[in-house]
């Protein structure tokens, strides 16, 4: 089974950071929002603009991304969570 | 009986996962607002842009979607509750 | 006397279904807004766009149209109750 | 004195429904919002639009037209009660 | 000492109805918001459309404008209280 | 050290009349917001339209203005108080 | 590793103005909101216009900016506390 999100929005799943070299991205521990390392999984085609044309996604697939703790709507597919979100919540992509 | 949505609407049936394929996908019981699944009925003819053109669907009768628990209106047709969306509280499209 | 809506406004009567093809539109009892049928009476010449140009209605006189129970405003003309609204908040065409 | 609306604000006259033809217009006893009657004394020359050119008027001078109770702003002119209200608040024309 | 207004601003000062033909407008005693008469002082240059090019202003140094009682700023200048607001405040220009 | 606003941003100093001529804009004693005096310091390259490109700043270095006592941001520079605004908070140029 | 901010956000670390020229920058002791230093690690491609296309940055890497206490989302990387925002949020850059 293979889920496509629609428009702007991106599949992803979150990961905690695991190797040394991921262990970089720490949460301070505050009332702030915190952003939280994922995994993409799949992406949309892109939202259309006013003429119906897509505008291209910055996020691929196997990207890994910081999103807000509280971005996007839960799922779990295949006995693992996952979360639905749009692009623009999306604050980064972390490179290895 | 027909129901045609207007805009960029779409009519579809929620559904349980039923086979294990689809049982793929389980909401977590979170306090969240949760996406379910839904079979498309039938679409709109897209909004019409800022000319009165419109705007293709990127969802077709005869897809399976993921939404929101929340997304739309209910309303009972032959009997069967369904639900009134527009495309943009659709979350995905689950491909089989 | 005949009201001529303005804009994209729509003047329709509400129905509740009477024949068994109708009938099949049943309104859930839920704490949710709920879609009722209503037959349109006349429809205005469309809302302008940036530059004045009309955009065409989807809805055209005689139609009957799905909308929500609190959509509208409404008006007694003739000592029947009717509704004013605008297009967008129309859900769906119920065709025969 | 003449007050002349801007852009497309609307100067009217609130008037109750007085002979036959125009008793058909009655409002309801509830607690929404009531549309009225009112009588059309002067229209501004349209709003401009992005470039500074003006969209058209749909409303005229003369016109009947049907507004919320609570549309616009209140003016006493000459002795007598008006209201200057925006085009996009006026749901319809009463045609005779 | 001049005070331009900056965009579609306009410097207005606030007039009580002195002669007979200006009594005519007179505020009703609600608790809606009151419009009043003010004389234009002096108006900006108008805002830039999108593109950095200016729209022209529909009020005129020396006119006699209606608006809201709680409309714009209040300023003091030469001891005398005056009105700085956008020109989309001013509900009608009153004519002699 | 300088200071370089960004977009339409302003950075000035609010400064109190000194002499007769600026006297005459006093600040009334109400509860309303109340506009303040202030030089400008230096101001942004002007906001990108919708295509990127630059609108024209119509506050230059050197003007005094007139903005709201809480418009901006504060900042102390070189031990002076100063203020970061957007142009749009401006509302009037002083001409001397 | 490489954090690359999306769209028009920059990766930012706030700094205590440490040597004379810096120290001008002072916040003063107020409920304000208060500006405050950081250097630019890294910026986004800039933020796509409606066409897609993309509108260039303001800010580059290395610049120093004033931001707003609360403004954007905090990140710890390796070990030191950084922020990501978006270039809106930025007020001025500081020029040495």
């Amino acid at each position: 089974m293979k889920v496509k999100p629609l428009g702007d929005r991106i599949l992803a799943k979150r990961e905690e950071a695991k190797d040394e070299a991921r262990a970089g991205v720490v949460i301070p521990d505050s009332a702030k929002e915190k952003p939280q390392e994922a995994k993409v999984i799949s992406v949309g085609d892109g939202r259309r603009d006013d003429k119906g044309k897509r505008i291209p996604m910055d996020v691929k697939k196997g990207d890994r991304i910081l999103l807000g703790k509280y971005a996007g709507t839960e799922v779990t597919l295949n006995d693992e969570e996952h979360v639905i979100l749009r692009e623009e919540d999306v604050l980064a992509i972390v490179e290895a």
